[in-house]
């Protein structure tokens, strides 16, 4: 498929989310020469930012340092648009007011690929709502019927791919497809790096693209060394022959 | 993806079944300048052929009537070898010689995509076994210390797709990919009228592609009007990239 | 089982899911001699009535339009008594108002048997989220503690069963149970045929029926020429004996 | 449904089976003048008869025993003919023969329902495979172009019940119906005590039959007090019309 | 593993389902000089105490006798601390405030072990949301940078296990784990006993006890005489070995 | 669970697994006091000695350089008894006579726990059938009835976990144990590294042993750097208590 000046949208529940488990999609996507704009639901400071509070810093610091960190990562990413929402984690719960605000970025956007997380998360229930969260705005965006300030009512549904949780088996995470990001490996690193208190994790998400790569290289991507794992929510049929 | 001159290798229980259920991904894929081979196991004749046997047939006869069919349709399509390997049906036994003759045809045929049969048909347990039987003639075909031969030990493994039983939901069967089949309905009814006392089983076949349509469609294939519905037995991972 | 003045209750998310899933049953339902009632929660305008707001009308004349549409069909089919809710679609929130609305429905209709919508659609989240508000409507109809104006508390569950999804297996919807409308599928096209401006989706139903029927032929019902797909929540337990 | 004249077959790996996993339906069969006819596939000499050979008995004298047993049990319940087949227990396994074996039966016996074994019991392998055993063997009966001494050629599949193995939820056993044998009970009772060295056994199938009421009761069986649990393989089409 | 001082919480729904689904482990833990802590989190009037309403109580007085009763039992079995809490039942809806109040209760109570639902409960809705309920208030309680009233921020996460629903396999309930309660079944009986109308409710749990002693024996604890059933939420990891 | 003089059975397809799979727990079961035997049912020169074969070797030779490989593995982490039993791979069938010869090795080891392969591997069917020929054999082995020459019958059955498959998602694959594997890590670096010309897939292995630890922690193993993952084949019943 051709993704010139195609736009993919990623909408993750905290910062780090995009960071560790879609970046070198996000990368990819831009050397493809498509489009990226992010939307982070939340701050992540109820849980996520643990290592930022455990380290002196109030709520509203931690939330500065997220916004700094994750607009360089941006950058470096390649991500045209990247909003940080404030919409309150733990617990991230799904109201009329949010599922507007977000059929009214749709609307506007018109996104041709969605990036979400998965539908089940045991030890972060918040990532678990997002992928209802992201699949109800699509309706609301989609009804003729249904006005929503500064907007044409309407929208087609892009298809939605969802990145793997932390303990993948243990959610029911089954992987359809990878994404080889061995060209990009680089910028997932430097945007990854971009948390620096965060190291640990950093590096243990570089070993899972590594793991991800031997799945993708057993399944005929011969030379792939990174590698990201994704979960189509829908079957494939815009293509309208056989991929593999 | 590009399908130009890639071989494409349908292994089928009874003849029928490669005309009810894949051949429109058949004609479709000699459209694509691709190249089609295919392996029926068994004539059939312990069941499928029943409408023969009723109109007075010998299970000789019916085979020939088969054969003559078979050829028939598999000009219509294209394919550019047909085989009918009289392998028994009802009971199909996966044995030591059966799995040695088709990681035979694998090493000399080399396919880059293989079609077959679903791994459950409760009204037809001779289907059932078919993925199975192709699974491991695959291992065998691709290990360097087994001789056949005839043939250079290795092999390697193609993508299989699994096209619908006759009730899919009671088997199991969920479609990852739709392909569509517009272009080339014609023929598939063709190769279909090739049986001729099974008119109103193509017919079903037919409506059958016209609500394969109806779920392409709703996944964003907006002009499909006749589709065939198949399942990846593998995840995505040669193409590197999404597709949907 | 004897349907003779039985009571069904149909309960759908928006005004068509009656004609397309489940009218068939409906009027069988009647012809048995049973009582129908049907509650339609909204009036779709949000989506399902996209074709009459992008024929120009407003959502007020929509929901004329679909009112006056509805009340036809549901003389056609013999319905005794049809209710349309306004409830809100896109997105339908389950509230405690809107449970114990039902809820007191419940327990002044006293329904033997309840039809309404499967537990997921992909494409349409508001049907997934209905089958939990009857549910938990149940459960609170049957709450001797629990006082609802104007009712007498306490409700004997009836057995729900689910009619079909527009995309069965991408929603996890598997038949437990056939219903041969065969007899009964001109009144289906007429009911279906007062929806004026969705004659293609009318006719893909008809031709669901039709694959319907192709199951349910496989499975023993030798002569069905239609057909609707069920699946039963609870198991069979009040028959007390086998049933197939 | 009618059940008059109506023939069930129970197709059992080991005598013990036939007594406790289904003898109250067997009894109620009986009772609703249906015509029931059992084959016991092995002796169960290489396992179910443990407490025959801890107890000194020699293997040929523990087939005797069974054999004994096993005739007064067919004669409580009323069973019309009863086979044991000597096929070999521990391991069960698959062949030609011994599907021809069946398929003959099953072309002279014509049942109506068959009862045999949920294909799953991971503490006992024998039971797991007779579900495929007999699922083949109901395909080769129905082949026209079969030949088999003594037989027309043809059958007409009977729906498939599978009783409940010995740990239910670890084998993945889902009931779908439950048949109340509460006016039989004693028949069961009186079955199970054939088997003079397994009262501890009887007693926890009467236990259970105990347990499988709560539940017939909680999905609408109100006085049911004991019953046994079944999984139908296929869906309900033949009734043409809800059950529960 | 040692449980000495290990402190169990108990999260029920209602009063009753603390008796029936998981007494045997609290008398048991107490025996294994751990310490026992409850919520029940609604008086059950809505529906479990149906029959005290019947028996002409109104739902104050049914609560007063549901506290009498529960704090008996709670003696008998040896809980150090039961709360109940008047959340409101029939329908139990998680809410911010809900989740704060218990992600409060686990900032101080700091449990080693937490039993609660299971997920699912077609028949009572209530039951199944329990277990999300606890789930997003360990992550609530786990935010470092969430304040709550009297709390220092933080929490280990405990391992959940959920006791059975009314009809497991209805509920896709299969147990990972089975509690050998032979030695405090007394106590079982005694706690049961409380709730004096509920006779013939308390005489079926003992029973499923039994049942499940069956299959504890099965997978080789071979005395076991009465057991409880459990279904792990997470993975084995903090015994580090393999246990079974 | 003490498992001082308790055996450990490792059953593999071929002697790669052994090394990949599960060498760590082998190593650390002897650091706990256990024994270790480990039949290997294969010599793998089907497929998984593809680097000999390339190299040069006969499948002769093959079989002899990883005869002295494993045994020399087998030092290093103290297996008691190592068998190699050349029972073909590519295609490993399951038969009376082997199934009879590890029904035998059973009866005589009397292992009180056995680790073996997954039931499902799509990409290398070999391996999924070992689990059924384990099961098999242990009911053949604990039968009464069945004389084995060289042994008494009876049989105690052990419980089985699995080790991981190549793509644990894609294979159904989910954990529901974790060993702690840190303490022995070089022990399983050493065994692995005895097969020369495999060192990247000894290098990928280490890595997944990282990963599985990131697993282990998050489930709650506060300072695991490497682990192996298992899925339990039985519930948990012998313990009698809750472990996790």
């Amino acid at each position: 498929m051709d993704f010139v000046g195609k736009k993919m949208l990623v909408v993750s529940a905290h910062p780090g989310d995009l960071l560790w488990r879609c970046s070198g999609a996000v990368a990819k996507h831009v050397q493809l020469c498509g489009e990226v704009q992010a939307i982070v639901l939340t701050y992540g400071v109820g849980g996520e930012a643990n290592e930022l509070i455990e380290a002196g810093m109030t709520v509203q610091e931690a939330k500065e340092e997220r916004t700094r960190a994750l607009k360089k990562a941006g950058d470096i990413l390649g991500i045209s648009n990247l909003e940080l929402w404030d919409l309150n984690d733990y617990r991230f719960e799904i109201t009329q007011d949010k599922t507007y605000k977000l059929a009214k970025y749709l609307r506007i956007c018109k996104p041709d690929i969605i990036l979400t997380h998965h539908g089940k998360d045991i030890l972060n229930p918040d990532h678990g709502v997002i992928l209802d969260y992201v699949n109800m705005a699509m309706e609301v965006a989609g009804g003729k019927g249904i006005e929503i300030e500064g907007t044409v009512p309407g929208f087609k549904r892009a298809p939605i791919f969802c990145f793997e949780p932390h303990n993948a088996e243990s959610n029911g995470f089954v992987p359809t497809l990878f994404v080889d990001i061995t060209d990009v490996i680089q910028k997932k690193i430097d945007a990854m790096a971009t948390f620096e208190l965060k190291k640990s994790l950093a590096a243990s998400y570089l070993e899972r693209a590594s793991y991800r790569a031997v799945n993708a290289r057993s399944f005929g991507r011969g030379k792939c060394k990174y590698a990201e794992a994704y979960a189509a929510v829908y079957p494939v049929a815009q293509d309208g022959y056989f991929v593999y």
